[in-house]
């Protein structure tokens, strides 16, 4: 059984079967294990098979995520355990803004050679504990060599129907633009991650806060399935930034959408950042990966889901208004416009 | 919008809006365009919402699988194309192993920056062939950057019920073991891509056949289905290889399985590769990444499977049997044994 296999890549981090009593074997029972833990009973079949197998009632929300080393998070400042929780919790982050009740997670590891038994084991920790605090089951896995620690998460979300579910093309003019919690926090973690070290601006505690909240974002699941409930129209979760994100929204509805960036509630500790760096806190709430979900909800409805979210608490801020037209446009309380975004016929 | 966006890492291929003009947003779009030519109409939205909707009808088979160059292939020799085929095909074939009729496919591609535009879309043709050849839709995808070309790809598959997919656990002491195709092509073509080079001792058409079963695999789909039909208590598919994969069916299923391993047909080519490297060509039929299906059938059964088999133009060959015990014997015809795995109790 040798020979032919010397000469083939080296596929997988070794687990053939010759291997069942070494290191190596029993760090993926150990894997299976702790991803099990997070398995609930909605599956007949789990890790450990071809495939695994479900009876999915009603429509399903499907979406593929990944997370890599030296492109989406540093090694030096990521453990492993919130690589491992993030890579899950931003691929959450699709079906909350859906409306779809989260569900089953079939992840691949690629490890590079350098990291230890540990490591990956923190890996499926970090992994196993955002399915824990999210409800959602584990049921397949791939774990293989990669030239750096890369993880690909698809996420199943699901609803009665496919009209309970929301997309990004149903804002409409005149609906109010409304955002969950707050922005510029994890931005401002990602600052500090790189070595940003303003002396004695910042107390402890929000530094942690800010950290925590660029390395373990969590999904607002249940807020996401409220907002649907109460009627939002499109919604999308803040992954690449307020702008980037508004015009994917604007763009599939085929509509404008006007955003006034001094309604939009800062993380706490955002705004001394910004200060003793010299910059604009309105930037840090531009900047991406804050999770937060944005939502064209008609203009009557707002209150009930303001209502709804504080449920959960969580505030939900009206930061801007639907408008025909196309593109986005951010604006300062002085009218001035800080970005235009999708306009490159009047902009360029 | 920028500043914060400078420091940020570089997360995704460029597509950010204000790039809508730029060659990288054509490639987003060229991308989609060439992946929505596989959708088929099972769905209600596909690429380019926060996730896709469907709504299954009965039980789903849902798996996980990744392809990273210097891993599982290397671009020296694997076209971009057959990687982007390769990856989708591979995951299908553990929806085969399941007798699963094939739905959706979810892709993440990994891209270094060094790779060009033209590769990207080569790589996403390759995905498109694939599924257009097995009738799969491609509902959703991400690309971001990473260290080397990777892709995961999350396939869905469908049954009436869950009786319907076929697992690992069923094989009875008394079965007889079957095998779709031949074995050895693969790794004969991987030796050839490495390098392997003996003089005249290859029909050209046969050197083209191993290196094409190597790069371009084509999943069983049609024989896993027929199979699961005839009868077959437990199937796997053949990537890591016989003696391994047999081994995962033996221990699944609490029976050990003989495999006579000069029943297992060759495909063409292996022997005389073999032969001109001075290596055993049963060594070329353990090597792995076949994707045949290996499966435990009720003797009574064997008949009609192969006559199903023989509608696709596939044959199936009888070359064991599921005894009680556990692990895996591969013996020649001489009653020697060739290889033995999950014996540890006996053989270390």
């Amino acid at each position: 059984v040798d020979g032919v296999g010397e000469r083939r890549l080296n596929r997988d981090v070794p687990r053939e079967p010759e291997m069942r009593s070494s290191p190596e074997f029993d760090l993926i029972a150990a894997i299976r294990e702790r991803l099990r833990r997070s398995e609930s009973g909605s599956h007949l079949v789990g890790i450990g098979d071809d495939a695994a197998v479900t009876v999915p009632d009603g429509a399903t929300a499907t979406s593929i995520d990944a997370l890599v080393d030296g492109v989406h998070f540093r090694s030096e400042w990521c453990p492993p355990a919130a690589a491992g929780h993030k890579a899950l919790a931003t691929a959450l982050s699709d079906l909350a803004a859906m409306g779809a009740r989260p569900g089953e997670a079939y992840v691949w590891i690629g490890c590079p050679e350098e990291l230890d038994e540990a490591a990956i084991l923190a890996v499926a920790e970090g992994l196993s504990d955002c399915a824990a605090r999210t409800g959602v089951s584990v049921l397949g896995g791939d774990l293989t060599r990669a030239p750096a620690l890369a993880l690909a998460v698809t996420v199943v979300g699901h609803a009665a129907t496919p009209e309970e579910l929301v997309g990004r093309q149903g804002a409409r003019p005149g609906d109010a633009v409304c955002l969950t919690g707050q922005l510029g926090a994890a931005a401002a973690g990602l600052l500090l991650l790189e070595g940003a070290d303003p002396p004695g601006s910042l107390a402890d505690d929000d530094r942690a806060a800010l950290i925590e909240r660029q390395l373990r974002p969590m999904p607002r699941l249940a807020e996401g399935l409220a907002l649907a409930r109460a009627g939002a129209g499109a919604m999308i979760d803040l992954s690449d930034g307020l702008g980037a994100d508004a015009e994917q929204l604007a763009s599939a509805s085929g509509v404008e959408i006007e955003i006034e960036v001094d309604r939009v509630p800062l993380g706490a500790g955002v705004e001394a950042l910004a200060g003793a760096l010299g910059s604009d806190p309105h930037e840090l709430a531009l900047g991406g990966e804050d999770y937060e979900l944005l939502c064209a909800l008609p203009a009557g409805r707002v209150a009930a889901a303001s209502k709804a979210l504080s449920g959960f608490g969580c505030g939900l801020a009206e930061i801007g208004r639907v408008a025909s037209g196309s593109g986005v446009r951010i604006r300062r309380d002085d009218g001035r416009l800080l970005a235009a975004l999708g306009h490159d016929q009047l902009y360029r």
